[in-house]
């Protein structure tokens, strides 16, 4: 089928660009010697987890306990659940482990801590732990330096049934970077701040064999991953233009978009309409902290290739409103009449894929293949 | 089961809630002499189409061709698809018409127009269309005063096939006001430009029964109805902040909110963690341009209870911090402990509810029903 065939707005994914993107990924971790453990919260695929883990050990990162069923059901044995987790969701995570899969948690939380002690105490199941360790992100964790980690460290390794099994960080301010440099120091920070905390927990007789680091963008920039043990990367697979803003990629990597179509015309306002709106591009607006604003999505031709300058300037629920950039020029009305496709790179992959059911996979203008993904909890 | 007992994130919603929403519309429309042709795009439930249609025609709208086939599934035989059509969909709407239903496509677009007039002479489909009237929103419609508008007319009516029904228009921008008198005044320019343009597609000859107008907060304060033949508003039912910081309803009439846990406490910045994020949430920001900015959301006690105003401040995909609002005083870390629930109202119900694909009713502390929904195109 053609994919200019499908019902729009439709979600695309280049294939030869998804596997470019896998390879450089895999070689930038072997090329360190850490292993590769793909954040599936972008994806949500079970063939895409698939293509990822080649050549890997095959553990797999998870944001929600919905993906956990979801890829042991599909024969991922290793996941890590990298969201602090309530100690309310503890009997689902031991009902997920029942058939001999592993789905490691995490906290960074001492009253937390103790109640996955008292929970696996209580009920004799066995968590495999992580403790979140905060390198300069300031969402979750605690300081590498802190007496926290200890404290948490301490309640977990002394009590039955729990497998301390390392320090886990995201340097998620690397989002925040605006070159190269920038992204490389916080790479190296949050390198330096995972290990720290794994020796001290060393230096107290405990193994941590896990020292857990990762997001795309310090995942390409990280010089050195020295004492790290793996890296848990996820938006690398489809990047997005948010991505390419920070130098994480380019533009060419994009891997996902979003196939829409021309609905309408308004040339006193120097507007086209398209059938993707708020919820099939997301309302997430990423660019606009930094230098190049693409409003809710980067418009391109619909066999790829650029366009002068569209951006999506507006949307309402199933409304995308397209205008030239800034300086961009005149919209090429006559070139785009109703009923035209157009592509739209997405600022954010992981909230516009999570609009959509399946992945149309596409090679040229053709549908080689249809994945479904998961969404929900 | 009580609801604290549900899997976090959750989507709530709230029966009395619900229903006084619905009571009120409907009362809008009895008293005004229109009919309610209920906007599926916010609840997407054939539960909630049902309660939103007692007393009422039955006729209900939708945003895409798969909530349209939802619902006629589900016993619905009368629907206006009110996103311009594509001609590219046309054969999916005359599908969808094999069984006796009725969909109704709109357009604002001379090309589309005669695609339409094409479409039905090559396949001998019949379509009921509507023409698009811009009444001030500037997103997509003709203008009551055009000669465009005629000009469609003119295709549609003399096209085999084709039943020209009558016009359409959205006052959108009354989402930009700030006051009770301009409500009023946009849902005045909205009823007068589509009496206007279906005057004078009267004078040409044409029947044009269908006048409809409608969004929540020009149906909510709309003064006079006069020509209209039917409102349609969605977002009523459920309400949300943004639509309680224009007016259009308080916040004790928002009926959904996204159950949630805390998973972290982060004093030293004054932050608690909950495990509702941009997917739970959603991105929208529209309290953002508004007197009283609630971030991603209003935080309020698992019962319904306010709290000191608390905020959803920073979301990534599965982590929400929440903080005390601007001079609200400090947090209560004391009485948010780790594990305890939490609820969230959204800024905007239509975006946050597409994250999910079920309701959870509840009454008092109950979970008494759980009503599906779609999603999707």
């Amino acid at each position: 089928m053609k994919f200019t065939d499908l019902e729009t707005p439709a979600l695309l994914l280049d294939r030869h660009r998804l596997n470019a993107n896998l390879a450089r990924m895999h070689d930038k971790a072997s090329a360190h010697g850490v292993a590769l453990r793909p954040h599936m919260k972008t994806a949500k695929s079970a063939d895409i987890a698939r293509l990822a883990t080649v050549g890997q050990p095959g553990g797999i990162t998870v944001s929600t306990l919905k993906e956990a069923a979801y890829f042991i059901a599909h024969g991922f044995a290793d996941i890590t659940y990298a969201v602090g987790i309530a100690v309310g969701k503890l009997d689902r995570v031991a009902a997920l482990q029942q058939d001999g899969a592993r789905v490691t948690v995490l906290t960074d939380n001492v009253d937390v801590a103790r109640g996955i002690a008292a929970r696996a105490e209580a009920t004799g199941a066995r968590f495999d732990v992580l403790i979140e360790v905060d390198t300069g992100d300031h969402r979750a964790g605690v300081a590498p330096d802190s007496s926290t980690l200890m404290e948490i460290a301490a309640i977990l390794d002394r009590a039955a049934g729990i497998d301390l099994r390392g320090v886990l960080t995201h340097a998620g301010h690397s989002y925040d970077c605006r070159s190269i440099e920038d992204l490389a120091a916080v790479a190296e920070a949050e390198r330096a701040g995972a290990v720290l905390a794994a020796e001290r927990l060393r230096a107290a007789g405990m193994a941590c064999p896990v020292v857990s680091v990762g997001s795309t963008p310090t995942a390409v920039h990280a010089r050195d991953l020295s004492g790290v043990s793996e890296i848990r990367p996820g938006v690398y697979m489809f990047n997005d233009v948010f991505q390419a803003s920070i130098g994480a990629c380019t533009l060419a990597d994009v891997a996902v978009s979003v196939l829409a179509t021309v609905t309408g015309h308004h040339p006193e306002r120097g507007e086209i309409l398209i059938d993707a709106g708020g919820l099939a591009l997301s309302k997430d607006r990423s660019t606009a902290a930094g230098p190049h604003d693409v409003g809710y999505g980067w418009v391109i031709g619909p066999d790829g290739t650029a366009l002068p300058e569209l951006q999506v300037v507006r949307v309402s629920q199933e409304h995308g409103v397209v205008a030239a950039a800034p300086g961009a020029g005149a919209l090429p009305l006559a070139a785009l009449p109703p009923g035209t496709h157009i592509r739209v790179l997405p600022n954010h992959a992981c909230m516009t894929a999570a609009a959509y059911d399946c992945y149309h996979v596409v090679e040229g203008g053709e549908v080689v293949a249809t994945w479904p993904r998961i969404n929900g909890w």
